[in-house]
Parts: structure tokens; sequence; C-alpha cells
């Protein structure tokens, strides 16, 4: 595996192999010194065109974890500001050797761009409203690790501001390749307009699929984007399609809920439903440096034993 | 010892611990290879919420003296311009799995809030106007470096925008539970409410009490606060309550200069009497690494022998 | 050597040595891990007054290739925002026990005058329009990689913005005393008032010195300096200045095109030459770190034999 661009890219191997690896790198994780020289002397770049910390730190960590030098590129402090191409930015990245770049930017398909300029490992950590591979893949891990490998027959419930979210593009694609049903449930508006192609099924309805559901997936109403301006008020929203602690009493009891963060506690789920016994949020967090680390050893490692 | 997040959380013997163990790093930090082992694999978060290159540096350069990992979490690039509340990026950074966040917070009492949603260890950098107690020990370091461990019966003087400074208030209460006698001297618009709870008597003259101090603590006029409010000029504040060369003139021999820094020169202190042969400032940074590792070892580390 | 702020402190030898480590370091580089203890327990910090991804990423890379510590102090979460004096900034940054400190600086003589108050070593990473001794260093490698180390009788033709650049400065100084004989070529409002004292002579008519250069060297025209200010238009400068394609067509088989970087492609050079087959941009910035681990070598090795 060169670079991590979509979960297309990933066979059902792939899958499995990171799935295993990365519940390797959680027990590693959970050590005293969770530490490994895995890619000891690889040099890690983050290159990231949109803000986002949790995402950052998540993959720095995992790769300060396997021994890597990680080197932190913020737009805001880049040549970016003097009117350099984003081009000429990857080029100056390449040249210096850098094994893999970590790229995050507002456009569908830039992280595709730059491999073409680029002799690194190129991981998508988010293009536009694309992909976020890696998202995929915890949220695939957090549920096998709560519901076992086969995910067949599994009901997966996406909920909330689908058309703008990278995250439910590919968990749908993934969990749906793993063998689960996933139903996107959010206003008309906020649906993609090709259901299909991402595998999956909508509903208009939250209150009628909910008693059905395995999972639980609750997204971020992005107000960065154009969310706000697709239904009349956050109010209604949140009575219409917001996790509620009402709505939590309906769900089956194993449900597991679930969310990528960050979370607007009141408006897409309350607060005490992404605390609650149910909620496997924090999970999520935690298992996505495994993950990541996963993700960099099969794409940098020497292939030999790590853990 | 699980967080640091006051001096009242210290016992006699932790300060000692601690003075003990800032005087085996500062001869570490003295090598020709200034590196141990200790905290490998112990992942360190700094945390800022309010700019301070030279508090932040100073950690890190701690942290990195003792191998651990560490990753930078400012403000500016994080989540929270997304909206996210505080409780949810403190739960993220826990569920990564860090042993350690250095938190500066405008507000005080966040520290010991953030305490309540994580699993690591939690160290205050400095909250609003409540405290900042490595700062602290490393004052009482490097008092006692000069004057020995027994700081019975010295004179302290802290001077000028004591109202403002959570340095002010961690030394007061540290200095005087180890025994000196800490007056504090400002006009009445810049002394704290309760002078009393802080262990400390009050003046309003320097020049009186001066020639009797042992140490002369001045502390930046923070103008980012609301200080500047509270007396007619720096001009005015300088004649009354600044360290002047002709003032330096008038302390005993052998009494230290000190400053927490930021300088303003020529407002609150002199450029010459900071730079001068009584002035420690110098030290008090050097002092501020080995007392960090030192803090850091106490926290994080396995309880065996480091240096 | 305790410093590097001018290509006026290197000794033939010195330049001789800085070429031979490069050497040694760029096959460090290639390895399958590229990385030496040489530098473990060094701390060095990154004081960037002017934003340079570029530049600050290749000292950062070369320093982790080394096994330093590294610490980025951005001016725009420093304590210089609240008012510090780069003179006390700098004192903090020497009592930490920091073994270097890289410097950029839109002030001619900043890092000059930094090394009067601090004990660690001074790097001038580009100093307003004063040097950028590193990028000759490297370009010097770059042409000696090529035409061996005695670069007598070597044209090298150093074109656009002159006048407002460091690299044409240091680049001048530099391979005239390894024996090249340097142009710059420019309109005459961006040529420097003293040609001579580069060691160079000037020329207005690229197209008549183009067919003899060795070297065709051309310069970013830097929008945020006084540039602009100085010709008519971009348009008018890419006529009679821009390393165009039908320009490189009239060059001697064996030139090398070389560019500092960010580019502006389309303005001082096309796209197709700077990606063209004369092109050695890209190994300008692979070199660049190789170069970078040689002078941060010799400022703080040991003298032993590291690679």
């Amino acid at each position: 595996m060169k670079h991590l661009l979509s979960v297309d890219d990933l066979s059902r191997a792939d899958v499995d192999d990171v799935l295993d690896l990365a519940a390797s790198f959680l027990a590693v994780t959970k050590r005293d010194i969770p530490k490994v020289p895995a890619l000891r002397g690889k040099t890690i770049v983050s290159l990231f065109f949109e803000d986002s910390t949790r995402t950052r730190l998540s993959f720095e960590t995992a790769a300060k974890r396997m021994s890597a030098d990680v080197m932190t590129f913020s737009v805001a402090t880049s040549s970016v500001k003097k009117g350099e191409g984003l081009r000429d930015t990857v080029g100056t990245i390449s040249a210096m050797g850098i094994d893999a770049v970590v790229v995050r930017h507002s456009s569908a398909g830039a992280p595709q761009r730059i491999t073409e300029w680029i002799d690194a490992s190129i991981i998508n950590a988010g293009d536009g409203r694309h992909e976020h591979p890696t998202q995929a893949l915890l949220d695939a891990f957090t549920i096998t690790q709560h519901r076992g490998r086969d995910l067949s027959g599994l009901k997966v419930g996406i909920i909330g501001d689908v058309r703008n979210s990278r995250v439910a593009h590919s968990d749908a694609k993934l969990l749906t390749a793993l063998g689960a049903h996933v139903t996107l449930i959010a206003p008309p508006t906020l649906l993609p307009e090709s259901v299909e192609s991402w595998g999956a099924t909508a509903s208009l309805d939250l209150d009628s699929v909910l008693p059905e559901l395995d999972v639980v997936m609750t997204l971020r109403v992005q107000h960065e984007r154009d969310a706000q301006s697709r239904f009349p008020s956050l109010r209604e929203f949140t009575q219409r399609y917001g996790l509620t602690i009402e709505r939590a009493a309906r769900m089956r009891p194993d449900a597991l809920v679930m969310h990528p963060g960050p979370m607007n506690r009141g408006v897409e789920i309350a607060g005490a439903v992404a605390d609650g016994a149910s909620s496997v949020i924090d999970e999520q967090v935690t298992n996505g440096v495994a993950v990541r680390m996963a993700v960099l050893w099969k794409i940098l490692g020497s292939g030999g034993d790590v853990v």
C-alpha cells in the first residue's frame, strides 16, 4: 500500500490487515511504555490546509508512538501565503526526503492530485466533502471490537448533516463493504445527491428507523459549511434529528452511539447521551491512534514483525 | 502526586522532594548530553489558551530532556474555534492516551475543572490571576540555591502589580510556607483584596521596606489585564515602585533581584538592575527547566533512580 | 566554528569542510534509516520572525536526522507580542540551555546582534536583504556536485530581483570566492548599489549574457518587499528578465537552472523550465537538508566521526 486516499483503495484483505494490526497496536498503546521503534528514522509531515487539532494530534501521537519524526506544516505560517502554488509546496516537501505526508484540504481530490507530484506516501486526512478514510477505518474497528469482524446484517444509521460529511461518505462505503446495512437519515436538503453510489439507503424519519439500529452514528452539524442555510433552525433540526435523551431511550439496549467529533452538545446529540453507557465516542478517539499506527505501519513499515 | 494545580497541593515533604530532584536535574542539564531516558514513551501535551512561549518552551525543554514525546495544542489552530467546548477538547486528549497535560488558561480554576474530565495528570502553567505553582517552585529553588533550604526569617518583597499576578499569589504562599516573611509592596489599587490569606503583609512604601529585603522580586506590569487603569501613569508607577538604579543602590549588598519575565525594562525594573550583579533572573530561567523536570518526574516517573 | 552569520565568516577550508560533510550527510539521507545519533541531547530552537516554512522545515529535518531536539519559537505565539524586547527573548532562550538558535529576521544584522546576548550558537537563516549563508552553501554544493569542486572560470548569472535578495548577496560572495565569475542581471532599479563589493559584475541585458552562462539562477520577485514599485509591470519584467521557454532554448546545453524558491511560475521562470531537464531546483532542496546537517555538525558536533 503506497497511499491511502479513499476507502475504495482498500481491498477486503487490506481492511482485515489494518484491523488486525490496529488490535496489536491498541495493546501497545496500553503498555507502560507505549512506544515501538517500528518507524525510527522515517519522517512524516502533517500538511493541514484546514484546522483540525483533533485529527492532527491523533496522527502525530500515532507517528511518535512508532518513533517516527513528525513535522507540522500549517498553512498559517507557510509559503502558501507568499502565493506559492500547492504543487511547489508539495515539491519542496518531496525533495526534502519526507516519507509520508498526512494531508487535510478543503478541496475534494487534493490528496490524489498531490500524489502526482511527490514520491512520498500520501494519507488523506479529509478532503472537502469527499473522503476521510482513516476515520472510516477507526469507526469500523470500534464497531468490530464490539460486534465481531463479520458485520453482515448489522444496521447502521448515519444521522444528520450527511451531505456535507466526508465521514459519512467514507463510513457508508466501508461499512457496506464489510456487510453492514447503512441508512442515511437526514432532512432532504442534507442528503447527498446520489445515495445509491454510497451503497446506502436513505430515510427522512429518524424516529421510525431508530429502534432497529445497532449503531447510531450522529454527525456534527457543520456551521462552517452551508448546513445552516439548509434547514430552518438548529432548534428544529434538534427536534427532528437530534439524538436527545428521549430518543436514546428508544434505542436497542445494545446499540452503540458514535460521533466523529467535535460535538455540538445539545444540537445533534444530548450531552447525557454522549456521556451515557451506550456511547463509544471516547473509544473512537482511543482507537483512532491505534488505527493510524496500523495505517502508517502498512504504508511505511518494512513488513517485519513489530509489536 | 497526580496533579499540580496549586502550591496548596504540596506538602512540605513534596516541596523538599521537588527541590532535591531539581538539584539533580540541574546537574543533568549541565552534562555534555543533557538528556535522560526517564520519561521515554510518555506523551505530554501543552495546552495553552493564553500565549506564553517562555513557559511553554521551558516545559517542552524539560520534557524533551527526559525523552518524553511532546505535542503542542495551541488554541489558534484548535477545534475550540469550531465551538467545541473545553470539556470535549480535553476528553479527546484524554482518550488519545496522553499522560500529562500542561495547561495555561485565562480563567482561574480551569486546570482544576479539567481534572474532573480526564485521566491524565494536569499541571497548572498559570490560570487567570489564581496560581502558577511551577513558577513558585523555581523561585523557591533559586532562593534556596543562594540561601540554603531553611528560609526562616528571610525577608522577601514582591513589588508592583501584585493584584493581577498569579506568580505573586503562588510565591507568597509557598515562600511563607517555607518560613520566609513576605511583604507585598504596591499601590493600594494593585494590592489583592485579602492579603492575609496569602500569608503575607502589605506595604504601600517600597522605599521604607527595600533596605531590609533579602529578596527583591519585581513583577511585570500587565498591560493586557487592567493594571493601567489602576494607576495614573507608567511614569508615576516607575517613580514610586520601579526598581531603579538609585533604589537598587539602597538594597542590602547580598540581596537577590528576581523577575518572572517577560520584563518591561524601564518600567518595573531598570535594564542595568536586571543585568546587574544582584540579579538572578537568568538563573530563574535556567532553574525553571530543572524544576519542571523534577515536577514531571514526580508526577509521571516510575519512582526509580533516574539521574 | 561558533556561529554562521555571513559567508564572510567562512574560510576556504571551512567551505571545503562543509561541502565534504554535506556529501557524507547526503549519503546518510538516502539510507533506509536516514538518521544518525550525532547531535543526540543537543537542543536547537528555530526562531523565525518572518514566515518561512521551507527554510524552517529544512533546518528541522536536518536537526531531527541528527537526533537533536528541536523546538519552534514562532513570533505569532511569542512574548514579543507582549512587548518583550528581542534581547530578553533571546536571553530567556539562552538561559534555558539551548545549544543553537536558527534565526530569521527582517532586519539586517539581527543575528549578529543576538550573538552579543547569548551563549548559544547562532545560525543566520536570512536577515533582511543582508545574507542567507546556508542557501549560498547549498547552492555551491549543488553546483559542485555537477561541475566539481574547482569553480574557476565558471560563469554564473543571478537574474532578477537582485537588490532585495539576500540569497543573491550571499551566493555572489561565496561563488566568487570559489572562483566563479558572477554576473548580476537585472533592470537598473533592481541592481544593488555596490555591485563591486559583491565581487560581481552587472548586466542589464539577459539575452546577451544568457548563452554564455554555466549556471542560470533566477530569483523570486519579492512582492512583499518593494520590487513591484521598481519596474512597470510583472508582464514587462517577464518579457525582459523571465526565464521563458524561448530563452531557455538559447542556454548552453549543459547549463544548470536554479531557483531558491518559492517560485512565481510564469513570472521569473516558466513552469516548463522549472520542471525541465536542466533544472536542479529539486536537488537544491534535497541538498539543503544535507548542507544544514553539515553546518549543524560543524557548529555543534563533538568533532568525532559521525557517519
